[in-house]
């Protein structure tokens, strides 16, 4: 946290750390770098591609650090439910600088620090007026779309042909400028270390936010996190900001154990690892005296959200859902079995409205609240995003930082 | 309303209305008259029963009024979970006096105007001291269970061979006496009229609190109810006096349009005549730009509990679970769609504390906030038990109270 903190004060005498936007290039088209998917599970092809000036209520963002999430790499592998559609340039952490600004956008001006995300914030829908939701009618996340919202085209396209390459996820961040809606951009403190804060776009304010948000975890309960992946970590470090009194991490993977105790896990309970056919949930069971308050399922796993369901204690036991679970499988949970109390709430960017919210809570990661030193275990150059790919498929990291 | 109001201010004048214990029984073995299940389906037989003092912390009831609920039917017709003892008395909404009291019974004596409840309260586990469950660890509503809990045993049995006779659901209410443990006998005052009282044992608690505690329906909301039984009609009651703006009714019989509007609803869905095909769960999202606040399933159907779940509003819409469904079926949801915002919970006896928290919800009954009036709708002679399950299995009444 210290070292944080140390960095934060420093920042503005690390221009090169932070960059800045040379020349004017404003409402011209750029050319530069991208990693562009061509088919499921091709390689990305790094190649140059021409990004169009952002639109009305567009912002063209130039982007500094970006970092590979799960999603990108279904998406990829054309496992989950996102629309395949290609060439198309995928990526959704990440944080920059903004090149320049459409007509309309008032909140936003070039130079400004931004973080992109995939679930933005309007603020005029009904669902935006609402406190009970984040999900933004129009700029809310979904996999199946692939074109901006203003005129249902593309705002990248081929160096060579010029034919269009799709969006993803609203943010499209494997590209060294990208053009997002201005709903889809958080404007951060220019003090704020742009390498870390990457993650507040996705895995960060997942888990932290289900903790925060979704589940309102207080302090003195007993909380269990089902895969021990960076969201998972983020859930762990959640619950410990929050004071839980037991934090029981769950994973396959032994290695786990090591950084999750580093960041808060009390308890380790390897499934594998079980004496006499003993489930997860009984063991947690066990452990905690009829169940936990709290449990996260962060694997995307049926099984594993089942053993998270009964994992928490009857009566008033909270699972909060951030996997992502290919369709068509149902629920593996019984009508009757809601009526022991126990609930289940799924949870999107963990309940933060990204434009009013986010803002206050990168200022509570750069104060150390939250820490986020132990999430970049790797670093690499833009250019070697394949390899970055295969470092988290083969679960050897955490987030492995691409730097432009 | 004025009709209860001026009934319950007449109530003391009407001695025989709400009945008396006369004659000294404490301590002694009653015989009586109850109806007994001999097995699935088999027609109830009135015979002499023998009715055991009650034991430490139990009640001795002198039933007055009960009535049958659809918990009862297919309890009688071994279709739901419940367990299959027999013989065996069923029944759990009533109304009585209380005949004698056990040893350590302090806070009801002999003479007290009680309802048994199913979902007893202890006060004393760390369920009944939480304020986030009404599941008592020892007294909660369990199909399973059919002896007393003190000593395993059955407080009734056979006149003729003095064989056990089962208990069901903490109560047996199908006896002119009844033996329950104090955890599940709620004291009413005096003067409330025990035949509509009878009612706040299951189907008024139970529709009105899911709406009132488990959704926690606020003013202007709308609500869409699925089937339009007596639970289903509990919630319109709840949902009218909490001043929704629009209660939507959706039975595929359409004679329940009558009852309902004249409770509160104001919109009817008949899913059996909706045009060009158009799902339940289309038809309220047209009605309501979007989906109602809250639904209610009240059927015990899983096609109706999607249909309920999917006709709420993306970003907070609630879906409460009343009904009850037989195993082993799983929820026909898809995780991912609870990534949309919509919730859905379970809810056992409206999640009232029953000992703590229905005197005051008994007192809001008789002074009109609930209106019982429109739920009984036949009253016959106990001996008629038999009739009176025909009339609930063929849909012809709501509520028929059988006197004893």
């Amino acid at each position: 946290m210290d070292a944080l903190r140390s960095k934060q004060v420093a920042a503005g005498s690390f221009p090169l750390q932070n960059g800045s936007i040379s020349g004017d290039t404003t409402g011209k088209v750029i050319t530069c770098k991208a990693a562009v998917a061509y088919g499921p599970g091709q390689p990305l092809v790094i190649e140059d591609v021409l990004v169009d000036p952002p639109k009305k209520m567009e912002v063209r963002i130039k982007i500094r650090f970006t970092s590979i999430c799960h999603t990108d790499v279904s998406a990829w592998q054309g496992t989950n439910e996102a629309q395949r559609a290609y060439p198309r340039i995928l990526g959704h952490e990440a944080s920059g600088l903004v090149e320049s600004v459409g007509e309309g956008v008032k909140d936003i001006k070039a130079g400004d620090h931004v973080i992109p995300i995939f679930n933005g914030e309007c603020g005029e829908c009904v669902h935006c007026k609402s406190h009970k939701t984040n999900l933004c009618q129009t700029f809310r996340v979904n996999p199946f779309k692939s074109v901006m919202v203003s005129d249902g085209k593309c705002r990248f396209s081929t160096y060579k042909q010029g034919k269009p390459i799709f969006h993803f996820l609203n943010t499209s961040t494997f590209s060294e400028y990208t053009v997002v809606d201005s709903a889809c951009v958080v404007k951060i403190h220019p003090t704020a270390p742009l390498d870390k804060i990457a993650l507040l776009s996705c895995c960060i304010s997942t888990g932290v936010g289900a903790v925060w948000n979704t589940a309102d975890v207080q302090s003195g309960s007993t909380v269990a996190v089902f895969g021990l992946g960076a969201v998972g970590l983020a859930v762990v470090e959640g619950a410990r900001s929050r004071g839980a009194s037991r934090i029981i991490g769950v994973d396959i993977n032994r290695d786990k154990l090591v950084k999750g105790q580093k960041m808060g896990v009390t308890d380790f309970v390897n499934p594998k690892g079980l004496e006499n056919g003993m489930s997860v949930h009984e063991k947690v069971r066990e452990m905690t005296g009829g169940g936990v308050d709290y449990s996260f399922e962060c694997a995307g796993n049926l099984n594993v959200l089942r053993e998270a369901f009964l994992s928490t204690h009857d009566g008033w036991g909270l699972t909060v859902l951030l996997g992502i679970h290919a369709t068509p499988k149902l629920l593996p949970l019984h009508p009757m079995e809601l009526f022991d109390g126990r609930r289940i709430v799924g949870s999107a960017f963990g309940d933060f409205k990204g434009k009013s919210q986010l803002p206050s809570f990168a200022n509570d990661c750069v104060r150390g609240v939250v820490n986020l030193e132990e999430f970049i275990t790797h670093e690499l150059p833009f250019e070697k995003i394949n390899e970055a790919f295969q470092l988290l498929i083969e679960g050897k990291t955490l987030r492995c930082l691409l730097h432009f």
